[in-house]
């Protein structure tokens, strides 16, 4: 439902316009340094930005609520909120009865019995992914301690193409996409998303894409077959996040078009290690990392908020309408995925390495 | 790890070339008919058929060890197994010091530490999607009763492309697709897939494909938001099936070419009821059912075992070699794996339905 | 680990010093009306009662950050904190290396590494009861509408008993009890365990006892053989209550001295119903509840607070020393136990109702 | 329902007097050594013995499905069978109508709405216990080898009562008891003991008892607050074994009795290590090991099969009638529930443990 994980399990909680959106984390290991900073950074980057996203600000300031003591976690519950105040409650009064297409309204409003809070989305609002940001900001940060990187960029908005991984060695990459707000490792391609957003928005409609991530430095042997492979969790979790409609590992879609000969992976010998010279597999083989590169890709559909006006319905008494949305909309999203699909990819990690390694494996020295 | 579901619980157990394969299926409602038939006819669908397929032949007869009374569910965890009469475990022996490429070798042996049975794949042989069948083939039988229909047909190998479901009304191709043994719509389609498997096996190769599931009939308002959205869970199952690298639902990856107004599926009413004329979303607003049926792709990689020799390392020695795989393989399993996603997809949605509606939904009468 | 449930999940955190103790409730159904009065009720039976508990006094008043609009549950998750406004960290400095008897300072140090925040009991607090509390109150709100009522009384404390619960028919006495603040059902008895409470406070000690659960209008069916037995349920709630050393279902451990004969409840039919003459099961036979009241006793040991001098030793250098514990104790925690084993009773209750049922049997009507 | 645990998952399946019991352990780490010596003395004790026990003999010879190759545990899942070779159906035709008072005939019938196999208790049958006492039995060899010892004996049957545990250091008895065939520590309390019985089965009544378990060698820092306590985590497993009505630990119930002075146990160091000198925390504050040994009682109802006529009612009529039970029964399951409790207590200890340290805890070196 609203939890995940089994050593390490994020709760999220929350309503767009209500009091506060947060989150639980059980199972942190005692004693990791929370960084804050890392948190903002990662917030920040999820965060609207100017010109190509919502006018909506909200400060995102997180206030912790428990599980850490002298700036280290301790090791029990680590509760977290973001406060909402910046909401405008009256923006959405005219969505009650009238749902917008491809959004949530409609199937929300059956699954939830019509006691949903719908201003602002509610609990569907993308805004909730601030609490997956909050809490993979400290996963990666652990994982980075142990030599594990993740890092997600736009591999593609419209025509504008971003370089590919290299998905035998994407570290180099890695390291250069930290340091960027807009997650694109050509500037020329980042140049060209950003019109494509801007074209949008004055268009009054919105755009998708499709990001790629990768993670590296986690050893072989980490994953299961069957119900818990690491494609079976990534992708659980992946699709957790609002707009993403799709996911591939390695090659994808793309092994349709490969004969065995082509798509399989080489196993060679470099530097005394066992390596694969293609990486078409994504890193997992059988479920379980095999030591190279986890790549995968992942499409969002174009934001359903469009200023354009719309074909729907009124829900109680059945007819047909238009409907024509007011407030503030992202044109794209893509951007601000980023960080989330990083958020939950170093989630899924850190959880399938401490079930192999045990919950102090990213602990601090007993003291 | 090898269970799956909340309410409706699937654990599998086996290796290929041990005693025998199976499951159990915990939270099987009371007094549902069990018929063999139904599941034998799925069994047969995924067993090996002759020219494109495997020279192996298992009977796949199961035995049903507990949880059924006179031929209807007890209520009791249904245990079942699928003896392995059939095994040749001297064809493996070469390759214990040497993994196949983009085989679960290497990434197996890591994680299982060299304790691994390797024979025939082992835990990680396809032969272990029997099992998910075998319970999958009940599920389906389940939400037959109450109107819900799933099937899967290959969407696509190598240039040989089928008709795509309609995504707005596929009940006619689902059911056409039930009585075909070879799951493709389109018959000349069919004719030129079986070219495309036979020329691959005739080069000691193999391809890999595409497939489409579409399950109509499920009512709007099953699912949730954020980590229990259908998406996540059928993507979790489905994730669980050997060779599959990616999931798209409703228009998947082309949703990055298309813009906001072009992906809405515009609300309106048909026959005094909610729809949407268009499906792009898959029948999944939120992670919700929105009563639209619910329509995804999958992408299966070309088998990796082939006939034509590779480069692969002596695992002990760390040295450069090459392999040569002997024994019989598959060189197209694209369409043995429909019936495998038509069950786990059965099982997904029967498990979400039972949490809505309780664990007597599917159940008898009480007597 | 810090969650607990299937379909009505609730997780828990905060520390005793740190900004607030909350909680998280998955899986509420839509449309409850949420009472905070009930709420409300239950949380001041829990807090300290002036002269038999300790002096601390917290205000108790709940904030509802998500789950809940117009006064209504919306179905996603209702999360709540407690600020902790009357804390004095001070008391406890001297605590950090001697560790105090019987209380989790050194299991507990040795489990969280040295990074636990000890101030007050850090996340082992009594105050983290208050969120079992709360959580509850409402899950008993939900039963009630459905005719389930469930009640706790002190059956002992020292010599002084209380009446037993009628285990055939409680129904008037969980009435009365429902009336009390000091829940006893007796008068005298209620008079004579205050003495023993205020005489243990005098002598800077303190005492322990029984108290007896009695959930009245389940009706036969619910709970499972084996694992979701519930008894299992129910103990495993019951035991995550800080100083519960010990359960016993319907005649418990009486039984030892009965013969099957003696033990066994004859059924009968009464009002044209089978129900059985006697409630030595205490209402549970093989796992699942037979219609008849669940009846069950707990132990709660005596708070191991207490002013006298112990012996304890230095965790750092090995030594033995002596130990007294400053800050404000309680003589007893049985009373304000009542509360919160009645909670975490009916949560276990309602989800085994829930998984029965499905999602929306306590939910309102759908809108 | 039918799983149990996080890291090292049990699922039981199975009819008395269908064809098999058995069960699924998932998590099993890799190279384990199986010793299906250590396995069936634990079988052989569960089992009935000559004079005290049911007529009825299986052999309880188990085969092996999965999970097992030379002799070591691959890491896969580890299914296991008991066939079920001495049922006779007939016995129990007469009680389809009528249930057995204390029996769960009534309850499981309204649960599995009719559908049961109740022949012989269906799933509800002792018989299941085969299932726990073999995974047990493997537990305890995993924790044997890591000087963990696990042991249960009869403390009381009747007036006929052994000497208790030493609370403090019960190595001792511990490897007395584990050549016992009799669970008893004292030869004249055994003597007693069985003299009861045999009067019970002479009388066609039963008797029920007390049994006491101790488990030595567990380090300090093992289990959780609240939900995850090792008293949750064992009374869960504890609970699901038919005809268990109560639990308390280290001094239980007792501590009504006692004053916190009393009750708490003094820390002090010996042999340089940080001890309590008394135990009536049963090993446990927190609900964490506190590194002495884990004590608690079980108290086992008197079988409710007995040979004297009873009342009961006819289901469908709802009629009250007189109900003689025949077939063969057990006078006292007392001893026979012994292995079975440390076979579930062995399995929470070792999944908390591996949750603790790592899937890999446990398991053989890596090849």
């Amino acid at each position: 439902m609203d939890t995940f994980g089994k050593m390490l399990k994020l709760t999220v909680f929350g309503e767009s316009h209500g009091p506060a959106v947060g989150g639980v984390i059980d199972g942190m290991p005692s004693g990791v340094k929370i960084d804050l900073g890392s948190v903002q950074k990662q917030l920040d980057r999820r965060r609207a930005s100017a010109g190509i996203s919502t006018a909506r600000r909200e400060k995102d300031i997180p206030e912790i609520l428990s599980g850490v003591y002298n700036g280290m976690s301790t090791g029990t519950p680590l509760a977290f909120i973001l406060r909402n105040s910046d909401a405008r409650r009256e923006d959405y009064d005219s969505l009650l009865d009238v749902p917008r297409p491809s959004h949530a309204d409609y199937s929300g409003h059956i699954r939830f019995r019509g006691y949903e809070d719908r201003s602002g989305g509610g609990h569907f609002s993308g805004r909730l992914t601030a609490v997956l940001t909050f809490a993979g900001a400290l996963a990666e940060d652990m994982l980075k301690e142990k030599g594990i990187l993740t890092g997600t960029h736009i591999r593609r908005i419209g025509t504008a193409e971003d370089e590919p991984f290299d998905a035998v060695s994407p570290e180099k990459q890695l390291k250069a996409l930290a340091e960027k707000k807009f997650p694109v490792l050509s500037a020329y391609a980042a140049k060209q998303m950003k019109e494509i957003i801007v074209d949008a928005a004055n268009e009054m409609d919105s755009v998708g894409g499709i990001t790629e991530t990768a993670v590296s430095g986690l050893p072989a042997g980490y994953g299961e077959p069957f119900f818990d492979s690491l494609e079976s969790r990534i992708s659980h979790a992946v699709f957790s996040i609002p707009a993403v409609k799709g996911i591939e590992f390695g090659a994808g879609f793309a092994l349709a078009d490969m004969k065995g000969s082509e798509a399989n992976d080489p196993f060679v010998i470099r530097d005394g290690k066992i390596r694969t010279s293609t990486n078409h597999s994504g890193g997992i083989n059988g479920g379980i990392s095999n030591g190279m590169p986890i790549v995968f890709r992942t499409v969002l559909r174009p934001t359903p908020s469009i200023g354009i006006v719309q074909k729907s319905v009124h829900m109680d008494s059945l007819r047909d309408t238009a409907l024509t949305i007011e407030g503030r909309h992202d044109p794209c999203i893509v951007h601000r995925a980023c960080p989330v699909i990083d958020a939950v990819t170093a989630l899924v990690i850190a959880d399938v390495v401490m079930e192999a390694e045990g919950r102090n494996f990213f602990a601090g020295e007993a003291e």
